[in-house]
């Protein structure tokens, strides 16, 4: 048996999420059915850095799986690029070692948040963006963003429906980038809650649009409670961009 | 009864082209279906500067149509996209006078073709681009697009199965820009056949990769058959631009 590690893509769009699921359409269970396919019928199973929600995307979300079949990395690739559908694309195959575990070992992961800023809708990005027609205030969604990071207590940004109960996570780095019509949120972290991006992107733009002084965010975050957060941006903006092991 | 002159986009993945076609998904049953439920279930037709094909965009297709209801032109825009699915989007509503008519007043109409560029694909543009990964010349494709500008019999460009008896047309303008990773073709003319941009691109990407001379375009037109000509490019890259009145 050997270890294999795969960085992959995917367009969030038509899956239920990432984790397989009776009856709905999952990345893990297409490519699971690829490497089926490649392993005469035999079941496989694939671990990920973790889970995606629906509708989120991923430029960079790592797995890993064991198989008896000696071929060589490239050729995995074109194999698994043949078999799953058009909206999985595996960007790369490695072998690693057997301990190698692409949940247990992740160091970082870095999340990606794009929104369309402009008055006009645009058609051919509203799958992949989050569209705000308002003014923003760049700079006080930076003052608050300073609030986010280092090491805390993240329950007011978890959505409830959670298992986990450690709920202190760190935050490395934030950054809010402008680049022509669109704003993109960058977040690195050492693991983040089930929807914690997204509950602090939504945060972020309620300071961003004048409706909370960005000091909030401090408190919010101190009152550990999901109740004092705003709301959880849209899930069509937001990518797993790279997983750091 | 007034007529209202529209300018919409539609993203074209999930439609089998703009025009009514039974049991199919098509651009203009979405908006005649939405026109009815604003008049009362009463049938709406609407008329178009032209079709487009199954999984063709269009960022300013031109529609007009009739209608008996006094709305103000920013209330009929609402109204609208109230009632259009997500996937189509009503850019402007004006009034026009009576004798205004989408498809014979056409004085020009311009396409974009987006090219990805890259030897990686892109999930997130695979619907909205055609990825080219092999080396382009983009100075002897521009040198062979001079061919195609002008007045020219069309029919080498023009894909069988069309009812067009006269295949004069007259190209403006065509331009090839590159920015960053991608290529856009522009073409602007008085009017274009079935299919005639994807060949068009077609040829110009077969010149592009070394396969053809600049100078065959000349003769590939002058021939007047279709079977003379290279491959059409796919729907996915190909944009309504705007038309002109």
């Amino acid at each position: 048996m050997t270890r294999w590690k795969c960085t992959i893509s995917y367009d969030g769009t038509q899956f239920s999420g990432y984790q397989v699921q009776p009856n709905k359409r999952t990345v893990q269970q297409e490519i699971e059915t690829a490497l089926q396919k490649m392993h005469k019928g035999k079941q496989m199973r694939i671990t990920a850095s973790g889970r995606t929600d629906a509708g989120v995307h991923a430029a960079g979300q790592v797995i890993h799986f064991d198989s008896p079949l000696s071929i060589p990395e490239d050729n995995w690739q074109r194999a698994l690029n043949t078999l799953v559908p058009s909206d999985i694309h595996i960007k790369t195959v490695e072998r690693v070692s057997d301990d190698f575990h692409a949940r247990f070992d992740v160091k970082k992961k870095e999340y990606r948040y794009r929104i369309l800023h402009r008055p006009e809708r645009d058609l051919f990005r509203r799958l992949y963006t989050y569209h705000v027609p308002v003014p923003l205030d760049i700079s006080v969604m930076q003052k608050a963003a300073k609030y986010i990071l280092g090491t805390h207590d993240f329950t007011s940004f978890c959505a409830s429906g959670t298992q986990v109960k450690d709920k202190v996570r760190t935050v490395f780095d934030v950054q809010i980038h402008v680049e022509d019509d669109e704003i993109c949120i960058h977040m690195i972290g050492n693991g983040f809650l089930y929807q914690m991006v997204r509950i602090a992107v939504g945060n972020l733009l309620t300071v961003g649009r004048g409706e909370a002084e960005p000091e909030e965010i401090k408190s919010i975050l101190e009152a550990r409670d999901r109740r004092q957060a705003y709301a959880t941006a849209p899930a069509q903006g937001l990518y797993l961009w790279q997983v750091g092991y």
